[in-house]
């Protein structure tokens, strides 16, 4: 897991994504960044998953966490027959899927690949937990060198002084869509939404933005449209928690109705990322209902009176007649015509975030 | 100014709306309100324009607080030649009328009416600041009376068992509404998005219903879509800072995009208020932009980092294909055809939120 870039802002590097090391996972901890710096320190893997549970990380996060968690679970029964460690990965594999429903079946994917790596380790008398680090690191190289292709297709998509709109923190491709924005010398501005109740656009998007270099303009959940409409936004853009083989796009709660917004101004909305074959439809999806009190409340403090009751469903789902194109690695889809995608050889079972 | 009902919210009886007595102006904090309730005491009617502009009351608290500001400048200029009483009082509506701009007409409005009693105090050699008062206090008790109507045709739009979607606080219209509910046995579900930055939903519109005794639930401002898709909304209904004779309505922004996805999902909007002459068409509103700061930071706690910018435009603007029906104390008209409400005898310069 090399660095992105030199130039790439703090958040993406990676020392700044979940690492495995002398018996432990290093998570930073989003949900205070970038206010505070501060990392999470896992000791076992089920602290791992109940670190993804908690927000600690999110987006693309949670996958090299999950896989980094099951080089801690290595470890932690090192020692132990095979037979055992087998069946103890095989339960790390199954805690670290489920830690947050919504993402449950690319999570599942991760953590097969490194019980993969364990096998090979096991023939090959390998260090376990060193070969499941490994095969990680490898994931997420191959990861970064997707997104780095999917970056160059959506560049093409903006206007060489182009005005975007984001939607909560889409991770690596925000990185690399402005490495790659920056390279061809387009001058983007930039509109984030702050993505209530954690502000992942205020605190994370922005800041990556702004680290780039780019003049980069933060506004409340309830202001897409107006500014849609009246700031001349070229191209809606969010990269998504599934892209289900059907078209329909589930992403961070709220996505939904900037896309109705966009497609009702005449503005294209394109979505990051790799269909999934694990999605054969959207009724494979299980929309992830998180704690009321946190849209109760912001920044910690409470904002509604006792009694009051909350509502926090995670994630919203997108249909494919609101979207302009899926931008994956091998070029932009029309989100009806996805199975393209995988005919075309593409591995659409990897996670692409 | 009566209380509007014993049963009513706190919030909404009369000694939380401004109120004038020796020599001050007393206004409700809406701005902490509900975690603390606090008064902001005036003692200039410059003041007053000053807690209007700082969001002290916001809704239609800034109409009654402008007129019991202007009794407030009465006493402030009492004793003077009559020609300075009055210069000092022109210039004392100015002032407030000014307070925010995109109600500065309708604010215009009420302070002439006030100009109109001292008018007739001075002929007739009654307390100006008394006859002041004694005028907004029935300027406040007549806009009650119509709202009180329009309360029952919004009523009319709602199923028994309805579920209806706010934005931010719409004022006595919410209490009106509840209080028609109640007395017609409906049972009403209303999810109220939280409406950043100030969080007017959360802390007052989910106060009022909680304290009339409805089923209230807090949402933040990017899931309406996602609600009214999925928990059967059967009516999107708010009201406006301004609605034009061309049916755009300016209202809180939020309201556009709300707009927008109610119509895709086949949703009604109704908007509460009475048409305003002195707006013809949309082009004579100006929309208030606040500091970005506000925009930057929640709760008083900061959420971006520093450098990057915020955009506060304060209002939006909703054009009249999307609203179902403007719901007046004249019953419900089309956005399209809102002379006929002029032309049926209505008074549409006056204020009524």
């Amino acid at each position: 897991m090399e660095r992105l870039d030199s130039g790439l802002a703090f958040l993406l590097q990676y020392e700044n994504i979940a690492w495995y090391e002398d018996g432990a996972v290093r998570i930073l901890d989003r949900r205070c960044y970038p206010r505070t710096v501060s990392f999470v320190t896992c000791k076992t893997h089920e602290a791992v998953a109940q670190a993804i549970a908690d927000m600690v990380t999110q987006s693309a996060g949670p996958y090299p966490a999950a896989a980094m968690g099951m080089a801690l679970a290595a470890h932690e029964c090192r020692g132990r027959s095979e037979a055992e460690q087998r069946a103890y990965l095989k339960a790390a594999a199954d805690c670290l899927s489920h830690a947050r429903p919504t993402t449950a079946k690319r999570m599942a994917r991760i953590c097969e690949q490194m019980l993969e790596a364990a096998e090979l380790a096991f023939r090959s008398g390998a260090d376990v937990a060193e070969a499941i680090k490994a095969r990680a690191i490898e994931a997420n190289n191959s990861r970064y060198g997707k997104i780095a292709k999917m970056a160059t297709y959506l560049v093409d998509r903006f206007p060489d002084d182009g005005t975007i709109l984001t939607q909560c923190f889409a991770e690596t491709i925000v990185g690399m869509m402005l490495k790659e924005a920056r390279a061809r010398g387009k001058r983007l501005r930039i509109f984030c939404p702050e993505t209530r109740p954690y502000f992942q656009g205020a605190r994370l998007t922005a800041t990556v933005c702004y680290e780039m270099g780019f003049d980069v303009t933060v506004i409340t959940d309830n202001m897409p449209a107006f500014v849609m409409q009246t700031e001349h936004v070229d191209v809606f853009t969010s990269a998504a928690d599934a892209i289900c083989m059907d078209g329909h796009v589930v992403n961070k709660v709220g996505t939904f109705q900037i896309a109705i917004a966009a497609k009702h101004l005449g503005i294209p909305y394109y979505v990051t990322g790799a269909p999934d074959l694990v999605h054969p439809t959207v009724d494979t999806v299980r929309i992830e209902r998180r704690d009321p009190k946190f849209v109760l409340e912001a920044m910690g403090v409470k904002t509604a009176r006792d009694g009051v009751k909350g509502y926090y469903p995670a994630f919203d789902i997108t249909p494919p007649e609101l979207i302009a194109g899926v931008v994956t690695d091998r070029g932009v889809f029309d989100p009806h015509d996805l199975h393209r995608y995988v005919a075309d050889g593409a591995d659409a079972y990897e996670v692409v975030v």
